[in-house]
């Protein structure tokens, strides 16, 4: 791993030659989907990943980080009729000719890492990992084709404790990133629920299955009555547009729409209810006892109904799921970008699956986890009131006023840095009004300015532009600030790091 | 940025099926050089990029996110007679038939993104990004494909001041990451002399006075006769391999050399006796002013000679920098694994390269940045004794010892982590001596131990398994630390926390 380049070769030294030819120009832009991200944009992600990471590690949960490349094959993206992977995933061939993909989540390369560790791995194996992943698809607003996921699993314990440590953390790191307590809920569900009570209406291919997994899944948006044509023959949409059904007969469909109207809410009640539906067959039975246990635990845990509650509506989709499923959903009324009420829905979600490590090493794994999207949560945490973004806030600028006395201005940023208070010195060559325009632009707190009367007078001059942006944006009455609060004051040399201090505690 | 997989499509769903069919099972394995890290791997490389972000960020830096892919001839990477980029990149085609790579290191993508966006950026463009880069290259023994950087440039600042904030920034960073003051020291240099001594021995052909630079890079290890034979004609060496020399005659090879041969050290000096040397040339006199103004701006922020030193010897590989270089250098005195003594060598570097902006615009655009690789830095201060990876502990685990009193576990559990203290209920099957094993696998600090006795006493046993680490690895006196510190003790159920607490400050 070094870090030095050579002189003789090395990629970074390649082709540098010509370079303001204008033939050979390329064009600055990042790829399709892909974004770059600046201070703002980074703020939430780096907070709710520290918070996050401190929660999981109180819960035991150990840190890996796996390569952004894996084979493709580990990866589970090889077509078999096909020598190139498919189109959802960034691959490549690597010099021996395997093909090598991007990562398009933390799941597949935590089963090929157990599979490969298992002897020698603490079982069960607790881990968490967070880092981009990328989609070859096609990119839209607000859609990347590079994004950060935050994850954790237990690999190797079938306990349905397990997956109520993992509701239980995924609840206590919510809250720890931001959200206010009570503004998110973990909805919990099992799919062997809705597998025996397919066993027992006689469903058991597995086409089938995932057509009635489909249906349900719709039932948010097409309620009852569009599932019921969809566990059905099909259903015909507004355009026109024919989506053929899960073909169940009546009285099968029936029994799922009972099921799935069984309402969420308190654990307790919710079995009761689940218990009348989908008790007698052999699967309902399993899943109905994991989700007794689930319960007992997270009780004991001290997370009670109003933050992980049993809702028979969730699916989730991913088939690999085989038991328990779970779904994190903000639960605040917010406003799209047209002021409309909307329910922003899901925040992340996971659930056991028993069979991603077996595709490596043959057998049976039971596994659980959960998943979330940063960009997704800190979205929520700004509908629910905390836009991290806004809280940034660039350095302190001392203003070059004078060339000749550099070691002046340097001399003051040194002092404001080991007062813990970010500040640089205008490194530019433009006159006053720019480095004043620059410093807005930083988001810097304050200005320093110090021409030749201050320097003379043994003064500084401080301008406070965290005021001049809240009166401009309208946030701060006028008045009422003006009052306390001068926009620029000229005090001893002495009192600068104070005078500073002041400023940065009032942030609006 | 979804996060919610859609049960219709998406590549996560694909080819899960026949999953434990042993035809189609894929090896468990990494790509070649790319590296799984876990805790212990992590703890240094998190620890190091925290300090060093909050410095950098202090010395008005801000963050920036590129992502990982750029297009190959934003990179510089694409060959011109060639359809496909060349072998140091990993780089596939995108859906629209353009070549793509993962970056190589995190100055392509900075000088991409200031052309792309520097209409709108303040001026000068100070950021600093740190992140994992690629290369595809021969993977060997300490050397992966797959590496974190960090770095810090200021884009759109001619003046040699903005090199002397990189640099007294760099040595802030390397201090509040660990290493102790005084254990490194940034050593600095300046194109320019060289060029104006070449200049003035006519040496003008972009070849030759690379060839020039190649030789004074080798002055560390073939001593100046080696470095004159490479000045010169060329160079045989043990093995009878001939490497061709710069070609400069007999009195430009001693001009160079009397260069090479002023001392490092005290800036000031340092400075006084090149002026000697290279003296009379123009760009050496620019170069001698530029240092001479990262002198005095490197003592206003306080920044002596023992930490930041000029050293004529100091070349810097990469042919892109053009004027001020340096390095970052250990100066302990370290043992490989031989136990032989040996310098430890570069850990960082960088300088000041004013033509990677115009590569996309045709406009000069002066830059300067500071680079170091993490897993380097890391080693770095394990060298100097301080080893990040031995202070990861895992959670304190609770043993199941009977099914029964689940809730019980989950409450301590519950009680250790609220007191913020990593904590977990064992959630295998296995009975109590796996039980212990795993929690010393996991670097847990203690065990909790509630059995029969325990629960109806109102108790809990402690075993103290750091304690018993450190005695088995020698590191800890057996009887010193025994009679302080019992093995194992039964206390109050209520003295819990208090009990863990203890071992946990008396860390070894």
């Amino acid at each position: 791993m070094d870090n030095s380049p050579s002189l003789s070769a090395g990629p970074a030294t390649a082709n540098r030659g010509g370079m303001t030819s204008d033939v050979s120009r390329p064009e600055a832009r990042n790829p399709r989907g892909f974004a770059d991200r600046r201070a703002r944009d980074l703020a939430a992600e780096r907070t709710i990943l520290a918070a996050v990471s401190e929660v999981y590690e109180r819960y035991g949960f150990e840190a890996l980080d796996t390569g952004a490349l894996e084979y493709a094959d580990a990866l589970g993206k090889f077509l078999p009729d096909d020598d190139r992977p498919n189109e959802g995933v960034f691959a490549l061939t690597d010099d021996d000719e395997q093909w090598v993909a991007l990562r398009y989540d933390l799941t597949a390369p935590l089963a090929r890492f157990a599979a490969q560790n298992w002897e020698t791995l603490p079982k069960p194996f607790r881990r968490y990992a967070f880092g981009p992943v990328w989609r070859n698809e096609k990119p839209g607003p607000g859609r990347y084709r590079e994004f950060v996921q935050c994850d954790a699993d237990t690999v190797g314990s079938a306990r349905p404790e397990a997956d109520a440590e993992i509701i239980a953390m995924a609840v206590a790191g919510l809250e720890a990133s931001g959200l206010p307590a009570g503004s998110a809920v973990l909805k919990i569900n099992n799919r062997k629920l809705l597998n025996g009570l397919m066993a027992a209406a006689g469903v058991t291919a597995e086409g089938q299955k995932l057509g009635v997994l489909r249906a349900v899944d719709k039932l948010d948006r097409l309620g009852p009555g569009g599932v019921r044509l969809l566990l059905g023959e099909g259903r015909k949409d507004e355009s026109g547009a024919f989506t053929k059904g899960a073909g169940l007969n009546a009285t099968a469909a029936e029994r799922v729409l009972a099921f799935t109207a069984v309402e969420a809410g308190e654990r307790g009640q919710v079995l009761e209810r689940l218990a009348n539906v989908v008790g007698g067959s052999a699967e309902g039975d399993e899943g109905l006892a994991e989700l007794a246990a689930i319960d007992a635990a997270l009780t004991s845990l001290g997370v009670e109904s109003d933050r992980a509650m049993f809702d028979p509506a969730v699916v989730r989709g991913l088939e690999y799921y085989t038991g328990a499923v779970f779904e994190a959903e903000l639960l605040l009324q917010t406003t799209d970008e047209k002021g409309k009420p909307v329910r922003f829905g899901s925040i992340g979600g996971g659930g056991r699956y028993d069979d991603l490590v077996a595709r490596f090493t043959g057998e049976r794994t039971p596994a659980v986890g959960f998943s979330f999207g940063v960009t997704r949560l800190a979205a929520a945490l700004k509908a629910a009131g905390r836009d991290l973004a806004a809280e940034v806030r660039g350095p302190v600028v001392v203003l070059v006023l004078d060339q000749t006395a550099m070691a002046e201005y340097f001399a003051v940023a040194g002092e404001l840095r080991a007062a813990g208070i970010a500040a640089e010195v205008y490194l530019g060559t433009s006159g006053m009004r720019p480095q004043m325009k620059y410093a807005d632009r930083r988001l810097s707190p304050a200005a320093v300015i110090m021409g030749g009367d201050e320097l003379a007078a043994g003064t500084v001059t401080v301008k406070d532009l965290d005021l001049g942006r809240a009166l401009a944006s309208g946030v701060a009455d006028n008045a009422a600030w003006r009052a306390e609060r001068p926009g620029q004051m000229t005090v001893p040399r002495a009192d600068l790091v104070a005078v500073i201090r002041k400023i940065l505690q009032a942030r609006p």
